[in-house]
């Protein structure tokens, strides 16, 4: 049976490798005793040894980035790129020059969120322009790269991580503050890569996104320890979808009667006009996802990790995400933008 | 610029192949006259041709399994896996020998739905053991195979790959009469290769699951082009957290004073069943997720696919799958069970 944990190791010894594999940038690579019936001997033995090529470009374009955060969730779907989005909006607003790429290969979500659907991405003798929401946040994306935002993107490993590493590369971002990495969930190609090749250029650390319930927190622990493994500093967690908020008179409401279900929300809403009018400026609340096992804040203790805090599931913000606009912009989101607001300020230092 | 579109194509021309690539099952690969300068002309022209000897032992593994169902999402996080897990609950219920495979490599929840924590893997002459819930369901995923639940498992996609093969090829399913398949969000390694191996003994089809807003629906018809393009029936779409459901008397109230915000629930309650007692049976009904564009049903139409209905956001259902618990079991889930039954027998034919 196959040792589940690990793989990670070192960096130059690959998967399948052979035992006491001298790594694919010794000398020996492919011609040591050990290289003998190795998959990949011929590859070691004849691949140009030294420093990736490409890692020095991406180096020298890094150069103008002062900031790298990566954004990194274990499990999907817990609000990772609406987080993403909505720090970009943030750091914007501070008025940071500020950069977000998108990793998300298979599933980009980042135009949408950002109202940039249907915009192309251009070329210019400095590079690859972003696409500009402000003059100071540009936005990369595959999405912007496909003719039919439908096409599946069927693409294994080593084709996504060759295009994260042309992002890097090739991407004309100019001089910014911050550039926001948003990844898609898991431990895999993109994330493996996207260290790997911004390793040597300094990342700030990640930030990492979780919902409240177990199942997703089980996979926040694989994701801290991958940090801790790659030696990514975990800038903290956020605990996304915290609980539902929405004031009483927000609510729909049905009954159940001897034909079936119908609408009440006007019956019941006149009710309580009537009735109990105190009733209508009180928020009602739902754990939509149990937390009863103490959430991030308690996992973040055992595991040693800063808690960046909550944010409740707003749908407002979820509407403000479908529609690619700022959660801070207007009062819409009151539920869940102070939340955002404070938290972005506990690890984004004032210069 | 990459052509993001595509890369499906021909099964046997990699996607890094010179035009007019032979093939690399042909006899000529590696040898034509289009391979010279072929990053992959080496391994073709030296690779074994014919049928891989892996996916012969995977048809001969198969021979016991009638059923095969592949669970996907375009989107992580929307319930893909607690509709697994509840499908294969009520596949067992229906006294049908059942067997569920997580081939999500690096976020495994299947042992937690199933409440299977800290099981573990046993082998005999006849192959890997799957863990059984109850005499017909078993249960395979990497999570059994971990020595630490915590432990990242960072691998890239070709070892993600070797797994799965092993899955098919090496678990003793015994004869069973549904497989289902619970796959990571995406398009990518794990997709193509459930595919690839599966494909030679019959996929019945997939169930794709999705949450209402746009942003998981763009995934979502990425991932029904996938099928098309791989050529594997798409038995329909089940729209997930299609808004929240509770009763009135179960939802938690604040209240906002000049001194901050205060829990007011039993205010709240206590003034409802004083003036207003009538509104205790009602159910409180809030669109976490706007779904104001027609949701998942408008988009079957439009992409000429099953739409299997509609399964509401239920905390008792997230409890249920947080324990490991079957939610047809009792009548916590009285707001999801329903729902879920209904698709079930949607697309299980009685036999």
């Amino acid at each position: 049976m196959e040792n589940g944990g690990g793989g990670g190791g070192r960096g130059d010894v690959p998967d399948d490798a052979n035992e006491h594999c001298p790594g694919t940038q010794s000398e020996d690579a492919g011609k040591a005793d050990a290289c003998a019936g190795c998959p990949n001997q011929q590859i070691c033995a004849t691949a140009p040894k030294g420093p990736d090529p490409d890692v020095v470009a991406i180096v020298e374009r890094m150069a103008t980035v002062k900031h790298k955060i990566l954004v990194l969730s274990g499990k999907g779907g817990v609000g990772k790129s609406t987080f993403s989005a909505q720090l970009s909006f943030a750091l914007a607003e501070m008025e940071h020059q500020v950069g977000l790429l998108d990793i998300d290969i298979c599933g980009p979500s980042i135009p949408k969120m950002l109202g940039l659907e249907g915009q192309d991405i251009h070329q210019s003798n400095l590079g690859w322009s972003p696409v500009y929401v402000e003059s100071n946040l540009g936005v990369m994306s595959i999405g912007f790269m496909l003719p039919n935002p439908d096409d599946a993107v069927i693409w294994r490993g080593p084709r996504k991580n060759g295009l994260i590493k042309q992002f890097l590369k090739d991407v004309d971002w100019g001089e910014i503050d911050y550039l926001v990495v948003d990844a898609p969930p898991g431990t895999s190609d993109e994330h493996i890569s996207i260290v790997q090749y911004l390793q040597a250029t300094g990342i700030d650390g990640a930030i990492i996104v979780t919902t409240p319930q177990q199942v997703s927190l089980i996979d926040v622990r694989k994701e801290i320890n991958f940090c801790k493994k790659v030696g990514v500093p975990v800038l903290g967690v956020v605990e996304n979808m915290s609980g539902l908020r929405q004031p009483l008179s927000d609510l729909r409401f049905v009954k159940s009667g001897e034909s079936g279900e119908a609408d009440a929300t006007e019956w019941v809403l006149n009710c309580i006009r009537e009735k109990a009018p105190e009733l209508l400026s009180v928020v009602a609340c739902s754990e939509v996802f149990d937390s009863s096992k103490g959430g991030a804040e308690k996992m973040c203790i055992e595991m040693g990790v800063p808690f960046l805090g909550k944010v409740p599931m707003d749908p407002q913000l979820c509407k403000a995400a479908e529609e690619g606009r700022s959660c801070f912009a207007d009062q819409k989101c009151s539920a869940s933008a102070p939340a955002l607001q404070s938290i972005v300020k506990k690890f984004i230092k004032p210069e």
